[in-house]
């Protein structure tokens, strides 16, 4: 790889991949993120909500997000940064060709909340606008799930490889309910579990955390994804680690994806995808670089 | 306790709970069968269909059913047995006043056909039609749940406690889709969500086990939980932890609790479950004890 960067020179020098200090560090603040989140778990919290009353944040999210972007700011002074809660605040939401991070400082805080037991850390990087690498922790089950761009993806050093599954009435298809909760957005979000269902897809499951419904596509535990009103830090780190594990992540149009478009198709394989991608009515949600 | 049975006289006599020598064995079986469904998740698997296409089971329910079924009847020679796969051969499911064992061998076997890691065996126990006791194994986490009538309810030994929520509207809602798949059956169940969305609950989750989820409600992990379409082996061994953890497990009428009725709301409080039971529409999947 031509290097492009002073950043990708220096370490091209030292004679290591030109971003694995960057893959390092996330691997070590995710781990250190859901052992703050672990214990948070145990403990009262206060909750606020955001855009809904079905969208809610925690002083965890707040202190993990701070902890990560501090932390990578002092490693990586030139970089930036898209992380949830600073978006939420008021923070702009653009993906330019810097070393970026996209981070999601706890992807399911309606499960933290509830302490039901699917909460993750994501940790993405991207250069050039190209996803470079994923880190996702699974807090409460120690699990961690990697990918970097042309190297592969892992779960706890096992090798991760997406299902070959094609056919629909095979599926195990996930999705999440999305933050809007109005009477037309929830119409079409059952409509659409109403569409698989009648193709017989072997079952729809929700388990409230976008990041790791992926990492079980990506290690193949199910067949299909798909989702409207997620956001680019649910899906950045998991793209790298799906894709590494052979699978595809596309536009709910089945167009390539638009990482800003807060809609996602992703399954083990392209015909699986496009099946998917047809069967879908679109939820409107904007774009998170337009917010 | 005033022993009724040869059998419970003995125990007494011996100076341990009527049960104690029953739980200890189910115990035991449970960890045994979480090791065979362990390794089976790791190999290739023969699905056939029962009363739907998405009603599956493999060879491994089959063998996990037989060894519990055959190891319990040289145990324990005089009593009966209610199990998933001998009742789909046509067994009638019958709870009698006698030691009754009520058997699934796989909960979740869609989730455990995809290797979908929400997966769990589930034994309970019931004497003069109440049940004693609960052990339910979830295979892939290593997590033991128990729950013994007046002695608590416990996951790998820490004790269990519902949530103590009243509001509809703060509430992590757990379902599951059930077998039938016909286009009324299908409205039906996603009218049911819609109206707890409506009312605005949190969240609806769907993880694709009945027994797992009813743990989740007993650890307060979840606020509530209903079904149209499980049977009294998903619910038996469930119900005890449950009301041992001090929740609330009901018809979905609002009335008592009916093993055999294929339809339940659970709940951390009875105003919980309650308002779950108003919200509802009835699926009819008819009475386990009269297919």
């Amino acid at each position: 790889m031509k290097p492009s960067s002073e950043e990708e020179e220096e370490e091209a020098v030292r004679g290591v991949g030109p971003w694995d200090e960057c893959f390092e560090v996330a691997v070590q603040l995710a781990l250190r993120a859901g052992q703050i989140i672990r214990k948070a778990l145990t403990e009262e919290k206060q909750v606020s909500t955001k855009t809904s009353a079905a969208d809610l944040v925690t002083e965890t999210d707040h202190r993990v997000e701070d902890l990560i972007v501090s932390e990578l700011r002092k490693r990586f002074p030139s970089h930036r940064f898209i992380a949830e809660e600073a978006t939420a605040s008021g923070a702009k939401c653009v993906l330019t060709h810097s070393p970026t991070w996209i981070i999601d400082p706890i992807d399911g805080t309606c499960n933290f909340v509830h302490r039901f037991p699917t909460v993750a850390v994501s940790i993405g990087f991207a250069v050039h606008q190209e996803l470079e690498f994923g880190v996702i922790h699974h807090c409460t089950e120690e699990r961690l799930y990697t990918g970097r761009r042309g190297r592969g993806a892992f779960c706890n050093g096992q090798r991760l490889q997406v299902s070959r599954e094609t056919d629909l009435a095979k599926a195990l298809v996930l999705t999440e309910i999305g933050p809007k909760r109005d009477p037309d957005t929830l119409k079409v979000f059952l409509s659409n579990m109403e569409r698989l269902l009648h193709a017989k897809a072997h079952g729809v499951r929700v388990i409230g955390s976008s990041t790791l419904a992926l990492c079980y596509l990506a290690s193949g535990a199910a067949d299909a994804y798909y989702q409207f009103g997620l956001h680019c830090w649910d899906l950045a780190a998991a793209t790298v680690i799906i894709r590494e594990a052979g699978g595809i992540v596309i536009d709910t149009s089945g167009g390539p994806l638009d990482l800003m478009s807060c809609r996602v198709v992703a399954a083990g394989t392209r015909e699986m995808a496009a099946l998917i991608a047809q069967a879908l009515q679109t939820i409107n949600y904007g774009r998170d670089d337009e917010k």
